[in-house]
């Protein structure tokens, strides 16, 4: 094969991807027919997917991961056959779906199989998450395994070094973490080329697609995982949130999130994008199929001491006190029961660019159902969001293109058509700008504090969280992402959030109002897109927003907010 | 008066400096003859500044500051009487040794005068700190008067700023929640212009000495707390550190200091230099007479929640659990008790510049008794100390002294000669320079923190905590610092260090070895410095290091050692 001198990427792509696919064993492969079928499929999720497994394997893959884990530790699944079963949901999963950028079953089988003889030897578990496969975005170093982040120059390499004491060598600190916990790790999922992006779009695998509706994108930047997840190839993994990046694939496939405080979860050897640029650093999330799945493995890593090895973190082991604390200011039907109730804020718009009609639809389940459950719900006028906006891209975009540049320029790929505008190669952002705009930075943090702290003033009660948009739209239609400033600013402030799903787009209902007045040029731009046949189907998810270090805290009122829809039949 | 457009700046300082002196009350003035004598003295600790005060002034100042406040609770003095008794020992302190930049006298009578009257009506204290006077480092923000931080351009303004609603109209946060405490406060300690300096010299002052031996420095930046604090012008303080700044003029005055990991006291509101380098952050220290002290106010501080208004801050509460079980591991005499003993790093040198003969036999002091105690002691080799201070020092210079010379700018105030090769004004640093050294630091930090888990292997116990030089000399001679590395060091890798007294130098055993031969030039300028005559008397202290966020632990270890030190015979 001849290519061009500047096209021997797409050949390096290709024969990855081919690789990749390669790892899958010949009897889990489909047809090119079955694929073809798929390709036509609006919804690939529940009995589309459901319809390649075996009944054996679906009683896995449908459990919670936490009666998963007890089930393990009873010796009522053997660790191989569970990972057996997500191997294959996998596998069916990326080749309907295009979600996995590296396939590691052959490893995670064994490892199954030692954690087995373990158990059989010892009669007990190797730890918190014995035999529980967990998924990893493509940031996350395994052994034996490369890493590329989507970059084709960082094939066969490690983070485009080619020292061989490195290449493949090297865990994740989270992963080495895993591993000692008992995990299984599998697979990893796919992310936009620079992270920097709401869609998954890159020069390795091309696209991933929203597996609830093929119209959509998955979201990104953590998109793979998402979109694995709804599929049940996983029922949790491991992302990453630099502007909303667990958030946004979360809300879009309907699944769960969480986006802790930057430095409660370790970030040690995860590969990333201007690593330098730690004003407003990128964060490791969680991202599952429940809440329990996510608390599950948020506290086994915790009771690693992480911090230990990873000095970015403080020394905050994982707090079930603040958990139960919070639980218990809800009967278990989720209604204020005599203890004090939650308060909430509702941020319905930030005034900039309004939500289409699903997501308004989706806030208001929500506020409704708290309300009538005896919660308080206020409304939430923060300082202008536009400022934290405004900061945050400062900040990704301060080196101007740098880093990115210097990673396409190992294999000559060229960036996606998407960010070619936003990340083309610039000088860099003066350093005295960059210093200013942090101390600007640092007093909107401060003002927000004040605002928050405010909300004692009329009952004597901090409010306890946000009900928030995570987008202006549900999944959004490929290209039409316009507005990432609802998650941006939570990116700004550092805050815990925890992502719930609420509804689904309905064409009957989501009439958008033909008389709305857009704000602004945006903002008509997001109204425009909103098209009620296409988004029919779409997972509507909110954003739960708690202060700093809340993220017990923020579980628990996802918790209690997520059964209140339940008990009022939205769920 | 007729002066030249560019010395305007000396009769605005000339101006501060006699306003502020006549905030003095005409009974606590000395004559010029007093001061002359005062001049003329070595040592103005102990005999000499008392000989001004009256006895009952003696038994307030000399008190601990847990005793103080023990009897101001049990209503045995009144918060004026103590105040008065501080406020006239600063007068006295300030007046011979020229280490206050405010005085504010007036404002702490009437505060005092506030709480008795409170006390009287409802028997019981306003806070924790009821009484308790605080000195501050010119650095904070305290309504109604000047914060200069040496800056002549500053006199009059709010950080330069003149806008009347800012302008003697903020409280820094810590300051807000000492008031709440019932902590009094009456003054302002002098500093180095810019604060990157370890001795204290400014353009509004001058240069303060050191009252144990006027040959020296008082240290910086924190230097003129230091100085006011060992002449019992104030039992506890507020410092800052971003270079060693409270540790410095704790070693050099004989007295205690904490410099926390950076997250755990409120800089919010605090004037700084470089406020946009947030890299390597300055932080809030405390400076005290005893651990007691510092103990005292930092609990008290954290009792206020400060993270509620400080989103830098981490929620950590004051663990005084960690601080029990550390000291669990000693008997009273602090020697080990059948508990797990300590188990000590020794830094002797960082084979760069090594400490004169004072510091060796301090630490050889520490190192014998602690040994003697029963506790264990090992070598001490970390990663390259002069890699974390190049990238540290990098950082304070990146932004080409342009925060240092807008400041400089309004007033037209030269910088002092001393800074003026090293924060000349320069193009600032690339900003993709900035984020490189960025992800170099950070691994610095995993590189430490491998070597301190690596301490575990040999007998499966960490090393708690490091004994180190502050400074490869006591006290400085004026001019004569060369190497900051022993401090910088452990700033950027932000861990918690303690600072305490060990002996004083003495010329009949602090004999510098004459066939010493240096190691490289700044060695060799650092060993011809010393003179055993010149520094005869001047304290010696250590730094005790632990990691991140082990405030309360190092505050245990710290009082261990002490109590070792006094067991021995050391103090």
């Amino acid at each position: 094969m001849f290519l061009f001198r500047d096209e021997t990427w797409k050949a390096k792509a290709e024969a990855k991807t081919n690789a990749t696919l390669g790892k899958i064993a010949p009897e889990w492969r489909l047809s090119s027919k079955e694929l073809e079928k798929a390709a036509q499929q609006r919804d690939l999720t529940g009995p589309f997917i459901e319809q390649y497994l075996e009944e054996e394997e679906l009683r896995i893959i449908k459990l919670d991961a936490t009666t998963l884990v007890s089930k393990l530790r009873k010796g009522e699944f053997t660790a191989k056959e569970v990972t057996l079963a997500f191997c294959k949901t996998a596998a069916v999963a990326h080749q309907i779906n295009n979600n996995l950028h590296e396939i590691f079953f052959e490893q995670a089988i064994q490892r199954a199989e030692e954690l087995d003889r373990y158990y059989h030897e010892h009669g007990t578990t190797v730890g918190l998450l014995h035999g529980l496969p967990v998924s990893l975005k493509d940031q996350f170093h395994v052994k034996g395994n490369d890493t590329t982040m989507g970059y084709i120059g960082w094939i066969g390499t490690y983070e485009g070094n080619k020292d061989p004491d490195l290449v493949h060598k090297i865990n994740s600190q989270v992963v080495s973490e895993l591993l000692e916990l008992g995990a299984i790790l599998y697979c990893k999922t796919s992310l936009p080329q620079t992270l920097l992006f709401g869609e998954t779009v890159n020069n390795l695998i091309g696209r991933t697609l929203n597996p609830n509706n093929q119209n959509l994108s998955c979201g990104g930047s953590s998109g793979g995982e998402g979109a694995l997840q709804v599929l049940r190839g996983s029922l949790v993994g491991f992302g990453t949130d630099i502007g909303g990046s667990v958030r946004i694939p979360a809300a879009f496939n309907g699944i769960f999130s969480i986006r802790p405080t930057h430095t409660r979860l370790p970030y040690r050897n995860v590969a990333n994008v201007i690593p330098g640029e730690t004003t407003y650093p990128s964060t490791i999330g969680i991202l599952g199929t429940s809440l329990g799945a996510i608390e599950l493995v948020f506290s086994a890593v915790l009771s690693r001491q992480p911090w230990l090895n990873d000095p970015v973190l403080a020394p905050i082991s994982w707090r079930q006190s603040l958990l139960d604390e919070t639980l218990a200011r809800a009967a278990p039907d989720g209604s204020a029961n005599g203890n004090t109730p939650l308060k909430l804020g509702i941020y319905w718009t930030d005034n900039v660019v309004t939500p289409q009609p699903p997501i308004q639809r989706g806030l208001r389940i929500v506020v409704d159902a708290v309300r009538k459950a005896g919660h308080k719900i206020v409304e939430w006028q923060p300082p202008d969001q536009r400022t934290a906006k405004r900061i945050h891209l400062a900040f990704l975009k301060a080196d101007g293109g740098h880093d990115i540049h210097k990673q396409l320029r190992l294999s000559g790929e060229p960036l996606i058509p998407q960010l070619r505008e936003t990340f083309r190669l610039r000088d860099p952002m003066s350093l005295i700008t960059y210093q200013e705009l942090t101390v600007e930075g640092r007093d909107y943090e401060g003002a927000y504090a004040d605002y928050w702290n405010s909300t004692a003033e009329s009952d004597g009660q901090l409010v306890d969280a946000v009900i928030m948009p995570v987008a202006p739209h549900a999944a959004v239609i490929p290209g039409k992402y316009y507005h990432t400033a609802y998650t941006e600013s939570i990116n700004l402030l550092d805050y815990s959030a925890v992502v719930i799903p609420v509804t689904k787009a309905d064409k009957s209902i989501d009439i958008a109002d033909p008389n709305y007045t857009p704000l602004n040029d945006v903002d008509a731009k997001n109204w425009a897109a909103y098209d009620a046949d296409i988004y029919d189907g779409a997972p509507v998810g909110v954003q739960l927003v708690a202060r700093k270090y809340d993220e017990e805290k923020i579980l628990a009122v996802g918790r209690i907010v997520y059964q209140i829809l339940k008990t009022a039949g939205a769920r």
